[in-house]
C-alpha cells in the first residue's frame, strides 16, 4: 500500500501509510503526542481518533489542549446523562445528543421530565463520573445494531439514513451503556470535571414540525468545578444584562409580537441613543469625505436581478406584487448606491466617491429566530460604499480601519479581527484576488494588529475583514465587516475615464462602522448594562429637591442646563427614594438641592457610583458636562476629577 | 305651487316657488344681481342659471365676479374651439371637452391634428370670439338628438349614460353650430378676452385603456390679454424652474423609472438639503417639547384593520405576504405612535405627550399620476402625534401653529389656512365636534388669521386646519395639516389617569410643519429656482483662484472655512468662465483669490446677485457665515453688509 500525504496547520506535508487513523498520524508526528490524542479535525470535521485519512486531507491533532477539546467532553457528557437517565428511567428512548457553543443537549421521549427531576439525574451522573468508566468504541454489526434498537425508531432512521450502507456500525460503550455513535469522545467518564444540567425545552426529530415532538433537556460539562462556576456566573450576569430586560425597565423600544414580530419601535429613550450614534457616525463620515445618500426601500426585481441579489438572496427577500410587477424590499444598500453612482460621469481625479445613508434593510428570518434587537426583520446599516480606483484601495483600507478602531475605542469595546480570503466558488481573476488579499494584509500588518485567517470564508465577490465585538463580559459579537467587491461593479457596468482616457471599471468597498443599529444597540445595552456613557444617556442629569420648597430652584437649575436631557423629580419622595430611583434609572448625574444648596446658589452632585460632591459652582458643573459628552467619556467623572 | 327654502351662502334662507331657477333666485334677492347672474353653485355643484332648485338647497350666485367665471368662460372657449376645429375640419367628431384648473380641454377625433394646426385653428376661434355670437340654451327632444349624433358613438353614450332618461336634453348654441352640454356658459363668445391652445396629448375615451384612443387638445383662455399674458409668462418661469429639471442640473436625486417609479434617489446634493431640513424639524420639535420615536415601516394587517386604515385605505398600500400572513407597508405612521403610548401608562399629569417622527409612509399612486417628487410611492412625513386632555387642546394647537407659521417664515414662503370641519360622514358626539371646531376657530381669531372656511371637509375623525404653501410664483401646494381626531384613541383604546383616579380617553392631534419632505423640497427647489438660502445650499462658498498659482492659497482659505460646504474650483478655465460655472450652479458666495489677495491675506467675495467686494478679512467673512447660517437668512447678504 502506497504512503498518503496529509496537510498539517503550519502547511507542512507529512506522509503516512494508506491506512493511517488521525492517531497513527499524530504517533507519526511524535509519540508524546500520539499518546495526548483525543481526536482530530480532518477538512474542518471533528472526527474520532481513529477516523481514516485520505491523500491531501488538512490534518489538526486534538489533545486537552485544543479548543476543540471541551467539544468531545460534552459529547461525553451528553452519553454521561443518557446514561443516568436510562439507569433512572429505563423506559427512556434516545435520539440525538450533540454538543453545543456552551453545553450539550439530549432529545428523548418516554419519558416525563420537568426540571424539578434535575438534582437525581445530576447525582446519578456525577456517579457515573467519580466511577471513571473507560468510554470505548466498538464496532457492531449493522444486523446486531439494527436488532438492538428494535423498539427505538429514531436511531434506526439514523442507521438507516447518516449510517446507510456502513457495516460494523460504530458506537461507544461506557460501563454495562452504549449508545449508536461516530464520536469523538474522551478517554474516560472521570475526564468530566463538572456537569449541570440547565432546561427543559420541545423539540421536533429533525427540528421538522410534521415529526414527533421530543424532549430536549439541555446541560453544559466543562474540565473542572470552577469553570463550570464562572460560567454560571456569567450567565447570571448576562440574564441581568439581557438587553430585552433592560429595553423595557430604561423604556428603550419595545416589539408587537402579534402585529410586528422582529420589528422594534424605538421609544422616546432608545430614539434618543441611536439619534446620537447617527450623529456620531455622521460626524466621522463627514469627516473621513463621505457624501451623504438617501435610496428607497423598494425596487422592482430587475434591479435585485442585476445586482445579484435575486439569485443568492431571494429567499431571504420581502416581495410583494405592485401593478402585476414584482418588487422587493431591500436586503441591502448596495445596488441602490451603484445606481446613484452610475447616474454621473467620473475621471479618475473624483475618486474615490465614498457614498453613506443610513440604510433601512429587510430580510426575512424564520419567526422562531427572531430575538429582541439581535435577530430582526428589519434593521439598519450604518453603510458605506466606496467607489475607488485599484491603485487606492489599500489607503482606503487603512483609512476605514482606523475609523472602525476609533469606534471600538469611543465605546471601550475590544475588538477582534479576521481576514476571510477566497472561497472555492468566487468571481475574479487570480491576480486581482492575490492583489486584494495581499492589500488587505498588508493593512493589517502595518497597522500592527492580530487578526485570524479565515481562508475561503470571503464573500464570493471579494476578500473581507471581519470585526467583532468583545464586551464587558468578554462575549463576542458580530461587528462591522469591510469587503473588497468586483462583482457588482461588472454587473452595474461602472466605470471612470481614466489619466489614459479610457473606460476603467472602479472597486467598491463595502463598509460599516457599526454594522447594524439594531445588533450594535443590544450590544451597548448589555456591554454597559444599561449606564450608558453621559453622550448616550436618554436622561442625563436629573434634579432632586430635597423638599418640595425647593423645586423653583431645582427648575432654575434644570434650565441652566437647557443644552442637556435634563429632568426635575417632582414626585413626592424622601429624598432617599428620590436617590434609590435615579440609580434604578441609571441616570448617570443627580444634583441635589435643598434649603443649604438654594441659599448658597450651588448644587450638590452625585454620580451613579454613589460617589458625592458638595458646594459646587452649577456652572463649573455645566463646564464638565461639556467637556464629558463632547470627548465622549465612558464613565462619568465629574465627582472623580474633583 | 308651495314654496322651497334655499341657503344661502352667508347661511340665511331664501324662500322661492318649487319651480323657481337659480336665476329666478337671483332676481328674488336683487335684480341687478339677477340681470349679472351667469351660473350657480347648488350644493357645491357648478350648474347652468336655469338649473332648478331644491327645498334645503345650498345656492351660492355666480357672476362675471364670481371665481367660478372664469371656469364658465374656460367652457364656452372650449365650445369655441370645437366649432372652430369643426369649421375647419368638418369630419372632426367631438367626445368631451370640459374646463381644467387651467384651461379647458377637448377630447376628439376623425382629425390629425398637430401643434402645428394650431396658429389657424387659434384665428378661426378669434373669428367666432369677435363676432361674438349669443350662445344660448337649447331643449331638444331626446330622438331628434339621437338622431343628430347617428356618427357620433360617445355623444350617443353620453346621452345613454349621463342624460339617461332625460328628454328633452340640454343643448348650447352659438351662430349655426351645437353641442350636447348641461353649461353653464357665458352670455356670447365676445365675453372670452383671451384664447390659446397649449398642447396636443393622447387620451382613452373614459380615460380607460381599452376605449378607442382619442386626441386631447389643451386650451386656455381668460377675461384679457394681459392676464393670458401673465399667465403664460408665469408658465414659463414655472418651467424653467421645474424641480425635475433643476433637481437635474443640480444633482439633487433621480428617479429609475424601471426599477423605482415614485422611488426617488436623494444624491449627495439634495440629501445634505434634506439633512438640514431635518435638522431644523427636530431642534423646533425638540424645543417644543417633543420626543423622538421610530417605528416599523412595516405592520401585520391586523394593526391597519385595528387602526382603520384597512377599511378606508386599502386600496392605497403596498400589502405582502410574510409567512401566509398579510402584512402591509406604513400608509400612515399614527398607529405606530398610539401602539408606543400604549405601551405605558399615563397620568394626567404626563399629558400632553408629543412624539415625532421623520416617517417613511408608502402610498401606491397609479404609475401615470407619478411625477418627480410631488407625486411619488415613498415620502417621508415630520410626522408628530400629541396626546392631550380635552383641556389642553386649544393650548396645544397654538404652539403647533406657531410652530408652522415660523417655517413658512424662515423660507420665505405665504400662507394659506383652511379650517376644515365636520362632514356627513362622521364619528364622534356633537357636543365634542362643537367644542372643537370651535377650539380650532378661537385658535385661528386669537392669532388675528385669515382663514376659508371648508364646511363638511374635516377628516371623518375630526376637524382640521389646511395649510397651503405659496410660492415666489404665486403658486399654491398643499402644505402641513393640524388634525383633531377623537377616533383613534377610541380604537386603539388609549387612556390616562386623570385627577380622579378615573381612566380617560386623550385626544390625538395629528401635525406636521412640512407635511411631505418630498413636496416641501419640490416647492423649496421651485420657489427659491434652485438658489437655496446658504444655511440650505449643498455648495456654500466655492473658492476661485485666479491662477493655478494660487491654489495653495485657495486651499488654504478652504481650511480656514472647514466648517462650511466648500470646494476649490481647480479646473483650467479662465476665471470668468470660472464666475460664470459658480453662477450657473447656484452657489451663493464665490470668493476669488489671486496675487494681491494673496499677498495681503485678504479675499474677494462675490455673491450669486454678481454684487462684490475686495480686500475682506477672511476671518470677518466666517463670522459672517456663522451668523447668516444660524439666523437661516434667505438671501446672501454678505456684500451688502459691507
Amino acid at each position: 500500500m502506497s504512503d498518503i500525504a496529509v496537510i498539517l496547520p503550519d502547511g507542512s506535508e507529512l506522509s503516512v501509510p494508506a491506512d493511517a487513523t488521525v492517531e497513527d498520524a499524530a504517533y507519526e508526528i511524535g509519540p508524546g503526542l500520539g499518546k495526548d490524542t483525543v481526536a482530530g479535525v480532518v477538512d474542518g470535521e471533528l472526527v474520532d481518533k481513529a477516523a481514516p485519512l485520505h491523500d491531501g486531507a488538512r490534518l489538526e491533532i486534538v489533545t486537552d489542549q485544543s479548543e476543540e477539546y471541551l467539544d468531545v467532553l460534552r459529547h461525553s457528557a451528553a452519553h454521561v446523562f443518557a446514561q443516568a437517565l436510562q439507569r433512572l428511567h429505563p423506559g427512556a428512548k434516545l435520539a440525538i445528543g450533540p454538543p453545543t457553543d456552551d453545553g450539550f443537549y439530549y432529545d428523548v421521549t418516554g419519558v416525563d421530565l420537568d426540571e424539578s427531576d434535575f438534582p437525581e439525574i445530576e447525582s446519578e451522573m456525577e456517579d457515573i463520573v467519580e466511577a471513571d468508566y473507560p468510554i470505548e468504541r466498538l464496532e457492531v454489526p449493522r444486523e446486531e445494531a439494527l436488532e438492538s434498537f428494535e423498539d427505538n425508531r429514531f436511531k434506526r432512521e439514523i442507521l438507516e439514513e447518516e449510517a446507510a450502507g456502513e457495516d460494523p456500525v460504530s458506537f461507544y460503550e461506557q460501563d454495562d451503556w452504549r449508545d449508536l455513535c461516530k464520536g469523538p469522545h474522551v478517554e474516560s467518564t472521570g475526564e468530566i470535571g463538572a456537569v449541570k444540567l440547565m432546561s427543559i425545552s420541545s423539540a421536533y426529530w429533525r427540528g421538522d414540525e410534521d415529526n414527533d415532538q421530543l424532549t430536549r433537556v439541555y446541560g453544559t460539562a466543562f474540565e473542572s468545578e470552577a469553570e463550570l462556576t464562572e460560567f454560571l456566573e456569567l450567565r447570571e450576569e448576562a440574564a441581568e444584562r439581557d438587553h430585552r430586560k433592560i429595553g423595557q425597565e430604561m423604556e428603550l423600544f419595545s416589539i408587537d409580537e402579534t402585529t410586528g414580530p422582529g420589528l422594534p419601535l424605538y421609544h422616546p429613550n432608545g430614539k434618543r441613543i441611536l439619534d446620537e450614534l447617527a450623529d456620531y457616525a455622521k460626524s466621522l463620515n463627514l469627516e473621513a469625505g463621505y457624501d451623504p445618500v438617501e435610496t428607497p426601500h423598494l425596487f422592482r426585481t430587475e434591479l435585485w436581478k442585476k445586482s445579484g441579489h435575486y439569485d443568492n438572496y431571494v429567499d431571504d427577500m420581502f416581495l410583494l406584487d405592485v401593478n402585476d410587477e414584482e418588487y422587493g424590499l431591500k436586503p441591502m444598500n448596495c445596488p441602490g448606491h451603484a445606481t446613484i453612482f452610475d447616474d454621473h460621469s467620473w475621471s479618475y481625479r473624483d475618486l474615490p466617491v465614498r457614498y453613506f445613508e443610513d440604510g433601512k434593510v429587510y430580510r426575512k428570518e424564520q419567526r422562531g429566530e427572531l430575538s429582541g434587537l439581535s435577530r430582526v426583520w428589519a434593521f439598519t446599516i450604518d453603510d458605506g460604499h466606496l467607489f475607488v480606483r485599484p491603485d487606492q484601495i489599500e489607503a482606503e483600507i487603512n483609512l476605514i480601519i482606523e475609523n472602525i478602531l476609533t469606534v471600538f475605542e469611543t465605546f471601550d469595546l475590544s475588538a477582534h479581527v479576521a481576514l476571510a480570503t477566497r472561497p472555492e466558488k468566487s468571481v475574479g481573476s487570480d491576480e486581482i484576488w492575490e492583489q486584494a488579499e495581499s492589500q488587505l494584509r498588508d493593512v493589517l500588518d502595518s497597522q500592527g494588529m492580530d487578526y485570524d485567517l479565515e481562508p475561503g470564508d470571503g464573500a464570493f465577490y471579494g476578500p473581507k475583514i471581519d470585526f467583532s465585538f468583545e464586551d464587558a463580559l468578554g462575549r463576542k459579537w458580530d461587528g462591522p465587516t469591510v469587503q473588497l467587491d468586483f462583482n457588482m461593479p461588472e454587473r452595474f457596468e461602472l466605470s471612470y475615464t481614466g489619466e489614459d482616457n479610457e473606460d476603467h471599471r472602479p472597486v467598491m468597498i463595502h463598509r460599516a462602522l457599526y454594522g447594524s443599529y439594531e445588533r450594535f444597540f443590544m450590544v451597548l445595552i448589555e456591554h454597559f448594562d444599561g449606564k450608558f456613557p453621559f453622550w448616550l444617556a436618554p436622561e442625563q442629569v436629573r434634579i432632586l429637591p430635597i423638599s418640595d420648597e425647593n423645586l423653583g430652584y431645582a427648575h432654575r437649575t434644570k434650565n441652566a442646563l437647557d443644552d442637556f436631557r435634563v429632568e426635575v423629580e417632582d414626585r413626592d419622595m424622601t429624598i432617599g427614594r428620590k436617590i434609590r430611583a435615579a440609580h434604578d434609572d441609571r441616570v448617570p448625574y443627580m444634583v441635589i438641592v435643598g434649603g443649604d444648596e438654594e441659599e448658597a446658589e450651588t448644587i450638590s452632585v452625585r454620580d451613579r457610583f454613589e460617589n458625592e460632591v458638595n458646594d459646587v459652582d452649577p456652572s463649573e458643573f455645566r463646564e464638565h458636562l461639556e467637556a464629558e459628552r463632547a470627548e465622549k467619556r465612558v464613565e462619568p467623572d465629574f465627582v472623580d476629577a474633583e
